[in-house]
């Protein structure tokens, strides 16, 4: 059995890792925020002091963290992870990572930046595979979410028995960077239903019709979605605790609309839930679950908030 | 057990009026285009001449004609419905129903002209209830479709166990025009669902992924609809036989942008989804399912059709 390392234990990635160690795997453990391992030190993991150490225990090194910028910092920087200061030697999990392990970004991350990083590792003998996730901290909680995964078909079967204590649907997409790009596409149809479902939820509103049996009587049909099931319900309560904050439904939006104009791409509706995914994280609802989105829709449409 | 009548017997209103009949109603039924009553006839059914014969023999009357002007001239053509020629008689449907009687709307109409249509009725003592359905030809064939419905609750009551032969969700959503809107909030739903899962698709294969492995992976988690499922594998297909006619898709639409128009209300991603499913119509693609919208996005983007 392989020795596992999970680097980010935030909203997702903590109830993953638990994962993990209720499937029986000695797992070591590294997060920011010292609070944040807690239930994995109880679950009986062990803690460690830097993404470096952590890296040197692992054969299977997961990570889920926020951004690009983050997956960098955890694998290359050189500052001394416990006293912020910039040293000579590295904290980076990079260096500490034995010649024939894996890494398994989880997180969302840019296909191109993906596509790099697949070739940094390459040259140590590392393989990565991308295998971003759907479903929500619910999703990450119950072991049931949808794994979206790219990389060398080998690199895959090693890890596949690992995704199953996390996640139910688990498809190889295609090479590095493919599980990026499904996820993309995640990010695209789900904000499109997202902008949909607001705009049907206003107009009914808006026409003295009762929000919820619209609702109702949409689940039975054409219309139904997980989306007008959960974030339709979501949005007739105004409870918008996450779930999914919008800051980083709009960052994952950066990564497609980035992507599109790297390939001289036209996404209309996607360019336009995030033209308005920005306003909703401008108007300081960044926190928010993204449903909140219908809180644009209505702020256009005043008589119907 | 009522006598019922059933005006117009496209690809939805025949199934219906079937499934009235096998569920052992005494039926009348009219259609412009006679060889849409044959089913009808061999399965016991009254064939009438005209729409006024229709009405006379009924206590409810079903109608399920294309738009507001087919559903004015059903309930009100001063027409001969034989000959084409306009004569002093009428034979309207609206002339022969009999006070107490109960007029059905299954088409999609728009809520402003239901509500003026209800009021024209109950000067004549005729109760109107709206019930535009969702579930396409297949749910019209099983018997299985959504259905939204308003008017007053005591009409509603009389025809429930009647939709219940044609429907399996049936939502009295409210008073006249209601079953409207919520079936425009549907057109709104499944057209930004069908804009984003067009978006998604494209762009996984204009960067050199398996766009029906995107597909799984999506349906999964988060990114699940019902569109997804069914018209993302058409569009993976390129199977545009309907299904749901992009021509009457863009005529809901019309009624959706008027009323929103009408109410002063701003509906950017319905905005869109009109503005594209104007083009996929205008390039000549109005009889195929509105799925095909992915051919608009694919000609924005060539390099991935």
């Amino acid at each position: 059995m392989s020795a596992l390392g999970f680097i980010g234990l935030g909203v997702m990635g903590q109830p993953m890792a638990l994962n993990l160690r209720k499937a029986g795997h000695a797992l070591s453990v590294y997060a920011r925020n010292p609070a944040q391992s807690a239930p994995l030190l109880a679950a009986g993991a062990a803690v460690l002091a830097t993404p470096a150490a952590v890296a040197q225990a692992s054969d299977v090194l997961f990570i889920n963290v926020s951004d690009d910028a983050a997956l960098e910092a955890v694998l290359f920087s050189r500052e001394d992870a416990t006293s912020g200061a910039t040293s000579g030697a590295t904290s980076g999990a990079a260096a500490g990572l034995p010649a024939g392990g894996i890494v398994v970004d989880m997180g969302t991350t840019s296909p191109a930046f993906t596509r790099q990083l697949a070739e940094r590792l390459l040259a140590q003998g590392v393989s990565l595979i991308d295998a971003p996730v759907s479903g929500g901290q619910a999703g990450a909680i119950a072991g049931t979410l949808s794994i979206m995964a790219g990389g060398t078909e080998a690199a895959f079967q090693r890890v596949l028995p690992l995704l199953q204590a996390m996640g139910g649907n688990i498809v190889h997409v295609g090479d590095s960077g493919a599980g990026q790009i499904a996820k993309a596409c995640n990010q695209i149809v789900v904000s499109a239903t997202l902008l949909g479902v607001a705009e049907a939820l206003t107009f009914a509103a808006q026409l003295g019709v009762d929000a919820g049996k619209v609702r109702q009587a949409l689940l039975g049909g054409s219309a139904y979605s997980k989306i007008l099931e959960i974030h339709g319900q979501r949005m007739l309560d105004e409870n918008y605790a996450p779930g999914f904050k919008a800051k980083l439904h709009r960052k994952d939006l950066g990564i497609v609309m980035a992507a599109a104009q790297a390939a001289g791409m036209a996404l209309p509706a996607t360019a336009l839930a995030t033209q308005l995914m920005n306003a909703l994280v401008g108007n300081g609802q960044g926190e928010l679950d993204s449903s909140a989105l219908i809180e644009v829709i209505q702020q256009l449409n005043k008589a119907a908030s």
